[in-house]
This record gives C-alpha cells, sequence and structure tokens, in this order.
C-alpha cells in the first residue's frame, strides 16, 4: 500500500486517515497533504467535528521520515522540512472543530506533536510515547509548544531530556496527553465514535467558540514555529547530527 | 427552608454559606448576594480567613439556575445573569484573604467554578464533577479560565468536550482542583476547620500578600469574564439551547 | 566539617556540591558562592552537564539560614539576605546547559526552590517537601516562580497554605516536580550519573538551545524575584516573624 491522506465524511463527522510504509513516519509530502486535508474538513459545513487517525494496526505515527532528515542539505531545505509540522499543528489550531485524536499505538517525535494538538485524545494500552529528538542531535523545538501546552512544562522537558526513553500510556494520561486509554482497537474505536457522534450534535456555535477559548494565547505560533523549524533546520545539519546519520547508513 | 446566603464569624474565622432549594443551584439575586458576602467578608477586619461552603448534606452546587437560564430573552439579559457568577469568581480572586471550600457533595458547571475560585479546597468523596454547559447549547465561558488555571487546559477542555460525564472526585483531586478528600461531613468538617484555624493565627500581611502572587497574571479578568459572560449570554438564545430547553419544558 | 561549594569535572560533567553544618541550610555566604559556582560551571567549555547535590546523607536543603534570618535588622538588609536564593535561581535559569538535581532527602522552603531550578530532578523515597515560610510569617515569594512552573499553582499554593505539612516524594513525582524516585543513595546515584553521562554525549548547541526553550517566559525573573526578595525582606522584620523569632530563642 503507499502512502496517503484521506477524509471521509459520515453523518457530520469527518475523519482524516495519514498512512505512510515507514511506521507513519512523515514526509514532506504527506505533511502537506495533512495540513491541508484538515484545513478542509475545518470549512467542509457538512463536518461538525473531525477524527484524526493514522493507517494500520501498529504505530500511530513514528515522527517526521528519516529519508527526508538525512537528505537536508541547507538551513533552508531544513527549516521547510520543519515547517511541514508547523503547518499540520497550526492548521489543528486554527481549525474551527473539535479535532479527536485516535491513537491505535506509538507516537514518536513529531507524532507526539500530532497527538497533543488535538482536542480530545483517545489511546490504547499500545500507545507508549517517546521524544526522540535531542538523540538527532536536534530538540522537540516545533512540535514543543504543542506538547507542553497539554502536559506542561514539567513532563515536556523531561521527555525531551530523555530522548531514548519511551513513557507508558498510562504516564501520558496522567499527565494529560491522553483523556482516556483503552484495551484493545474495537474499545478505541468505540469511545472514538461514540464521542464524535455526541459532539456531531451539540451546538456547532458554541464548540467554535470554546475551540477559540481553548487556543487563547497560541495566536504567536505562525511565528513561534517557524522560528522553531529555523532552530531544527539549521541543527540538522550540525556535526553530530551528520555523524549520526553516517553510523546509521553504515549499517 | 427559602434560600439564603449567609455570612458567621468566629474566632477570625468568616464563614459564607449559600443555600437555594434547587439543589443550590444559583439564580442571579443569589449570586450578587454570594459576591457582596465575599466582599464584606474581605473587607471585615475581623476575619482573617474565609470558608465558602453551601447548605444541606448533598449537592455543593449544581451552577446556573436553570429556571433564570429559560427565562433570558435577549443577549443584554444573558450577559447579565452569566456575569452573577463573573462577579463572584472576581469578587474571590480580589478578596485580599485566603478562602477555603468546603465541598460536601457534587459540583456542576458554575459550581466548579466556585470551586475553582476558591484557594484552597476540601471534598467528600461525593464530590463527583460535571462541566455540563455544552449540553444546553453554551460552553463554560465564564469559569473556564478559573478552572483552566486550577487544573490546567488538557482536564478543563477534557470536561468541557463531555459535558454529560461525571468526574470523580479522585480525578479531580489529581489535577489539582481538590487538596484532600475526605470520607464524610464530619472528617471534612475537622479538616476544613483545622486548616481555618492555624491560617487565621498566621502573618494576615503575609498571607495577602500570597494571595496576591496566588492570582497574578489574572488582572484582566475583569474584562476577560465580561467578554466571556457576553458569549454565554449570546448562545443561550440559539436555535440548539431554546430546543433544549423546549424539549425539557415538554416534559 | 565546614560549610563549603566545589566543583568537580570529570568526563564533561560538572558536579556542584554545597554543605553546610546545618542541615544545609543556607547562610548568605554559601549562596553567593553556589550562584557562582554555576555561573562558573555554565561557562566552562569543558562542562557538558552540571549535576547539582548536597554533601551528607540526609537533608538535601533546609532553605534559608535561620540564624541569618534572625539577624535581619533593615529591609535592606532582608532583600539582600532572600536575593542570595534569587540569584542561585537566576543563575540556574540562564545556565546554558541541563542543570540535573540530585536530592538524597528532605528540602525544606528554599530547598525546594533549588528542586523546581534545576531542569530535571532525582530524588530518593526520603526526600519529603516542605513549603513552610508562612509558619514564620513570611511567604515562598522568591522561589515561588521557580516552583509554579513546575508543579502549577494549585501544588505551589496547596503546598504555601500548609507551611508545616511535609508533602511526601510520591506527590512531588506525581505533580512534577521529581522526575524519577529511588529507594537508595546507590539506585539514584547510578541513575543520575547514567543520564549525565548520555547528555554529556548529545549534542551540546541543540541542548542549549533546548534549554533556553525550557526556560522561555521567564526573561523578567531578574526584576520579578528581586521585588519578591524585597516583599520578604520586609516581611521577616514584621511583629508576627519577630515573636516567632523570640518564642525560638526563648526555647
Amino acid at each position: 500500500m503507499s502512502n496517503y491522506v484521506k477524509l471521509d465524511i459520515n453523518n457530520g463527522i469527518g475523519t482524516v486517515e495519514f498512512f505512510t510504509e515507514q511506521s507513519n513516519s512523515l514526509p514532506g509530502d504527506i505533511l502537506k497533504k495533512l495540513a491541508d486535508t484538515i484545513t478542509e474538513a475545518g470549512n467542509d459545513p457538512e463536518i461538525k467535528v473531525i477524527i484524526l487517525k493514522s493507517g494500520g494496526n501498529r504505530t500511530f505515527c513514528a515522527g517526521a521520515s528519516f529519508d527526508e532528515l538525512m537528505a537536508v542539505d541547507s538551513p533552508e531545505n531544513g527549516k521547510k522540512f520543519f515547517m511541514g509540522f508547523a503547518n499540520v499543528i497550526n492548521a489543528m489550531r486554527k481549525c474551527p472543530k473539535f479535532i479527536i485524536g485516535r491513537l491505535q499505538g506509538k507516537a514518536v517525535g513529531g507524532g507526539i506533536g500530532l497527538a497533543a494538538s488535538v482536542d480530545y485524545c483517545f489511546a490504547s494500552k499500545h500507545s507508549a510515547i517517546k521524544l526522540s529528538e535531542l538523540a538527532l542531535g536536534i530538540g522537540p523545538f516545533v512540535v514543543g509548544p504543542a506538547i507542553e501546552r497539554k502536559v506542561g512544562l514539567s513532563a515536556m522537558s523531561q521527555m525531551a531530556m530523555n530522548p531514548d526513553e519511551f513513557y507508558d500510556p498510562k504516564w501520558a494520561h496522567q499527565k494529560g496527553l491522553f483523556g482516556k486509554l483503552y484495551d484493545d482497537a474495537a474499545a478505541l474505536d468505540k469511545a472514538v465514535n461514540q464521542l464524535a457522534e455526541k459532539l456531531a450534535a451539540y451546538n456547532p456555535e458554541a464548540m467554535a467558540e470554546l475551540k477559540k477559548v481553548f487556543w487563547e494565547g497560541t495566536e504567536h505560533w505562525d511565528e513561534l514555529l517557524a522560528q522553531r523549524a529555523e532552530m531544527s533546520g539549521k541543527l540538522v545539519l550540525s556535526e553530530f547530527t551528520r555523524n549520526f546519520i553516517q553510523k546509521f547508513k553504515d549499517k
């Protein structure tokens, strides 16, 4: 199966699903499609509430595409790549509708950024999370603000400083990243659909105002995340990251 | 027994108690009396610390008076009603003395706003909470800032998006809304009194400065909560809310 | 053994250790040395990551030196003393390197301020915490911002209003002050060293940028903590505190 982003509409519920062959890690073209599809769903009057999910039954999202990280050859290209994540987060932030996340499995790096940018996130008991950026010589700069907004500074900085450590779903639940945990995909889907159906029947005006309220204080994120993308784009060219990639290639 | 707000003063402890016959839900006149009484207690030099409680041994506060919500017939009247909650929260915020909350039972909607605006809240194991506004076609706009200040964005938004779900006292304790939980009213009262007596004996100057420090960054709430009251006042007239009320009346 | 602050450098890891004979409570000269040593370690190109620890195997830090608090005889001297804590916190905040905390035991008052100002804190199961300031007629004004930044307003204000209550390490862990807890000093040291070694090998540029990101929004703390030191310096001369000290002396 090749990479895709698709949007299904059913009874007022818009389901955005992305998939890539590399554990749902995200290259630039899929990031662009994802941002565009979220914006499209936000503007579609038929859609009252959005579900964000990924394909397959294992990893929710492995973060940035490693191939594309390796291919970065200038600070400009680096910034451009990381802007892909910034654009997805900003699309979710500005979307006038609630977005429900559905995590079937692990989220790594930028994948945690997606989970943190939905308005309510359901996860399975397989959804361990790892903020791996520092191990690659960069940092969770673009996704940091979204993660900190949901889990607070302590939990965000703890993950960032322990880039090879997986934090289990219970921890993520306790810190507020996940609203509820489920044992298997069937229970997870049932809960996601139940909430989506309820929300699709509530007052859209009230939900649009609530969405604004939830994101109050993030009006500067267009600029902030662009600065952060520049930071990551520069660091990805550092000697440390180049050596890391070289070792990885030599394997 | 008819509705009341009363203030008792004993050994430097001012106890503000409100009661209404509808599960301590709050109509405009009681909200006004409550705000005024808190301000009065704050200005009374005899009082060193304030306890906020409600009458009866069941629900702490069921939120806004449903009768008054139903009677709103213009955006101006709507705003005026919701300003009742804004004024209580602002009175608690500006009160130069610590306020201890005593929750014997459930808090719903605006009731959570009261619990979140005290400086330290004790609760019984019956004190489940529900942020029900969205189910009525409105949202927790006026009480949102006070709740988010105490429990963070994740927990506040989770409750707001699940307006028919009760969250148990342990959850509220874990999220920081309740400082401590007790098995029954006797244990609850003992703990509340113990803390009040201790605080009444500490340095009033130090407590007044600490109170300011706790509320730093909320200086704009007079305006913010007024905007929020306007938002709710408008939404309460929406078709969604009118239909909801009609269905309720038809029962 | 007399009071000291020392800096050891080993394989890129700079270990700052302080000790005083009064349960590691901090007089002005040790506070100054501590701030200077942290700044020195931050500037030393040999050092990639810093560990902050205290001597002895019991209390991590008992807060302000009681003798020096008692000796304060003017608001100016009071402010000067509390600026000692402000300067240590600001030195940790501005240090371009990650600081790992190692708590072998209790932290009281200003000691919690130190624990809250490291970037990641490991603690033993003996590390109960108490924010005792209000019992002395003052308040946790200087350390408050650092503590609130890590544990949030609810937990900070709960501790501040219960100045004679020890909160156990599990509570501090749940609130985000401690990243991980260990049963004994050996396990604690192993974990601290393991993280320090890993961090010492990561990209220093990325860590310096991350450190800035962690402390974003605290750029006004030079002024804020100075105002707070003035507040404490004034209150320490209040009748309440003078009586408290007199009673203590009479024992």
